[in-house]
């Protein structure tokens, strides 16, 4: 007997063939996947000439990757997919803890240790500000010696990444917080950036009539034994762009101010921004753990 | 006032920021391609590594992409998607006509062009058989002179743009149909294959246990002026894969057999397969139109 496929059989037919994957979760996922890619296509009635442009992009796409570029990570950000999976990643905390935000692309994982109180500027002349707060379990109780790696755009919105040659840092470090959890460093006030916009991630951004910016922000990386790492960023009250991220990183709970003068900086007499976070404990299994986020270079290696 | 993004608000933070497309099409398939992308990942709970590994997975699609190989259509194809298309493509058409199977990608567009009962053999050296059959319209009429275009791989599986110099021509040929829409040709009995196992669709295929192999068939490009373009496939019953097919593309009424002395063949004496072919009449828009295939050198070249 031969299976007469239609446009409504073909979704069991698919999942029928696939149901002797041996790992139940692969199974579980893809079996979803097919229902909402078949469920897609048939609400929007997907035409021949669609579906072919889907392709063309996709494979553009794909092309666009390079060790210093990921135009994936890109689509899945301006689609809030990673903002959702941080989201997911969020919920799955056994503690109420700091939100997550997007990795983005311009981690190092080679960037200078620096000592409390130390600038991270090398290069950049921006707007002087200090960064200082307590990392604190969910009890409000200090992580002693938390580990805190910062980085940000200069001010003219790049990335040392993007700017210098790749040998030369500039505005990223790490601190390890004090017995109490206080950390505290100098650098710029944040500012905000377009995403890159030569790809086909750019040329859908301008399809969709959306202007491409990032509000002002600075990136961390907080960790400490026994917790779950959190990947997250502050951004800047007031931006233009703080309620239309292209890439859906803002949420409100993640939005600080400077202070002009911070009578509690412990660095006074500067503009102080202050923000306290709190980490999770950490995660039971692999799955609730892992790092919202990627290097490029990593994926091409590790890519078929 | 800053949104409160979560796995819930995220959706709509991002149907929003779409709204002003102009395209009113392209905003209709975006917002609901989100809302199933986001439904997806909320309804499996996907973890950070999960969504990495989609990253990974779907960069190495895109970097297996080649002028002479398209992964990103065979990922379509291993879904069931394009299979799926294809069934919106027929039930769009305003007379019932013979079904629409996979293009794949071993179409050339410049095949010979042979009179009526010449073998499209070449070099193969597989058991013969006779093709036979009419174009007809809707009405049963014959449509004469329609333009036949047929493919088909040799008795080891491979299509002559795998095996040979791509300027020797193997199985592949165009005829016209004579006044009644009648088209005879000789070529060998269809063979079955694996589809490309070499690239990242090949390990899904493997982590998914399936076996990868398409049943024995022949391809098909019918048209002619004031008719719908017929992209299909006939399937060897029999097969031992005919219900089982690594890209769907059998349906049941696209299933032939040999008949070894069939005494209406126009070329008696040999074994014959015998199927007439339904047109529907010419699709008033474009979106209607439109071809289920492609070529993946077109791809690249209009990649960005």
């Amino acid at each position: 007997m031969v299976r007469k496929i239609n446009e409504n059989t073909i979704t069991d037919a698919v999942i029928d063939q696939m149901s002797g994957t041996p790992d139940p979760r692969f199974n579980e996922v893809m079996t979803a996947l097919v229902r909402h890619l078949h469920a897609f296509a048939r609400e929007v009635d997907l035409t021949a000439d669609e579906w072919l442009g889907a392709i063309r992009f996709l494979t553009a796409v794909g092309q666009q990757c390079t060790p210093h570029r990921q135009e994936f990570v890109l689509l899945s950000d301006t689609l809030g997919l990673s903002s959702l999976v941080n989201a997911l990643h969020d919920r799955r905390a056994s503690d109420a803890a700091t939100k997550s935000s997007l990795l983005g692309p311009f981690y190092r994982q080679d960037a200078p240790m620096k000592k409390l109180g130390e600038t991270i500027i090398s290069e950049s002349e921006g707007p002087q500000v200090v960064f200082y707060g307590r990392v604190t379990n969910a009890a409000g109780e200090g992580v002693p010696n938390a580990l805190v790696q910062v980085w940000e755009p200069d001010e003219t919105g790049n990335y040392d990444l993007q700017k210098h040659d790749p040998s030369v840092m500039d505005l990223r470090g790490c601190f390890h917080a004090d017995s109490e959890g206080r950390y505290y460093f100098r650098g710029i006030c944040p500012t905000g950036y377009m995403i890159p916009m030569d790809g086909p991630v750019g040329d859908m951004i301008r399809a969709q009539r959306r202007h491409g910016y990032r509000p002002a922000h600075i990136h961390f990386i907080i960790s400490a034994p026994g917790y779950r790492e959190l990947v997250t960023a502050l951004y800047v009250a007031g931006d233009d762009h703080i309620d239309s991220d292209t890439v859906f990183g803002v949420s409100d709970s993640l939005v600080i101010s400077v202070n002009p003068k911070d009578p509690n900086s412990p660095l006074p007499g500067r503009p102080a921004i202050h923000y306290d976070f709190k980490l999770a404990a950490a995660a039971k299994s692999a799955a609730m753990s892992g790092r919202v986020g990627v290097d490029p270079s990593q994926i091409l290696q590790k890519a078929h």
